[in-house]
């Protein structure tokens, strides 16, 4: 099943990547690797830390989906970008999944329901701090405060206990990722923020 | 043994992340974020060069002891900020125990005495400089000309050579830990300063 | 046979990271760890994206070379800064050198030729942008549109259709490194440049 909903994810989080490239003036190189990281580096990651080789090496698609993505941003970036309140939704579909994935791949190889937690939003949330890191910006996963990592633990606690329920495959990926998903939006909707430490007022 | 001191490191450690991240006015999952991967990055960097996997992923108390110090953080950082002479003590006490841990576990599993001495100094400074980068920081390790990694080092080495000599366990660690921690506790009052390259001049 | 010739392309690209550190003021520790770092980082990528212990962590050349480099920079830097132009082609060596040698490895590890092709750009490439992220810059690779990675790209290719063909060994790592050498050197002196996306325009 992951498959395709699988590449789907990695194809929105490319062409976010593509598209940073692309306002950054990176050249062609630049954007293609910027699509890859952000595609799957969350995944590279989260294998890391199993300790299983990093799938995105095991599969051709994982390497062709984001060049797809990659070319697309460089010929089409101003149709992609007039798209682009469709492409947030895509990517809170692709955060959606690929928090769930990745905590199911984490308990599948034994690992701990609280860690599981962690590499799930690893899995979702880090190719967007590889991205920035990569392309020498302040990583806006810490420094935005909207709501990235919350949906993405909310999906990923909700899939460890489901798993934990013995609710498995391909119902329980589904609804957690829905449930990170749908929070996702009602998030960017009503623009809620991350609370700032006590004390500390909103930068102007 | 390690256990309990471990993770007084971890929360030392923590808190100056999350410490960090209330500075720069994160939000409180980037302070979360930065005060784990401060604590642990180290280590986890030396268990994917060793080639385990990484303990921070098996251990509970690895994942709640950050997330309690940025709960800390969040809340009283005036108050922590405050006994801030008290946490550079602290920190050199990490800096110290973390030399000693890495060193002793990568010797555990067959490296050379020269790699592991350069896991050790990994474990002890790794943290600080993935906090710096998440952070979207010049790393200080680089730029700061402080003695730190330096400290580790002699720590380092002497874990290196009491294994040699059979040296093991308790004592081993705890007089490679008070050796680094002296180093660095004299290096922070003295204003110790690692030399420039010949002829390059301070910077004003 | 890669042993001599291995170190040859680790000390050449510590040299460049040693350099970079002199350059940007850092301390004796600074340079060495830019000098590593910069010389192994894209191997140990290539490893553990591979699965194995990195090969810097079994072989004391891949410490004590960047060492000597980081010493001959920050005592001698003037005069390695008057020899630029001839270090600039001991790095095209080393791009060439790395992508073969890192092709080569991934195959060996039984990965796919399109995977193999990209840990040898990653090998060839990777340690560059470690010492940027490192050093708090944005990665030259991505930047500066000169082609690096894609002579990279050639040599790996080239290297994975060789290996498809049955010819292995020394005659195809030679061949493989001298096409990325050479359109490496090419590139350089025509100052060939990758193109941007559709419709950017050049930075001022």
């Amino acid at each position: 099943m992951t498959p395709v909903l699988d590449l789907v994810g990695i194809f929105v989080f490319a062409l976010s990547g593509a598209l940073e490239g692309v306002r950054k003036r990176l050249d062609a190189v630049g954007i293609a690797v910027l699509a890859f990281f952000t595609a799957v580096g969350g995944g590279i990651v989260r294998d890391l830390f199993i300790g299983v080789q990093p799938a995105a090496l095991r599969d051709t698609g994982y390497l062709l989906v984001p060049i797809a993505a990659a070319v697309i941003a460089f010929f089409w970036h101003p149709q992609v970008e007039r798209a682009m309140p469709g492409v947030l939704v895509f990517d809170a579909a692709g955060l959606g999944l690929f928090c769930a994935v990745g905590t199911s791949k984490a308990l599948h190889y034994g690992l701990a329901p609280m860690h599981a937690v962690f590499l799930g939003v690893c899995t979702a949330v880090g190719g967007g701090v590889i991205r920035d890191v990569l392309s020498g910006e302040k990583p806006t996963l810490l420094y935005d405060r909207e709501l990235y990592a919350v949906p993405a633990m909310l999906g990923s606690a909700m899939m460890a206990a489901l798993y934990a329920l013995e609710v498995r495959g391909f119902a329980a990926t589904l609804s957690s990722a829905v449930l990170a998903f749908a929070f996702r939006m009602l998030a960017m909707r009503h623009r809620w923020r991350a609370p700032l430490a006590r004390g500390v007022r909103e930068r102007e």
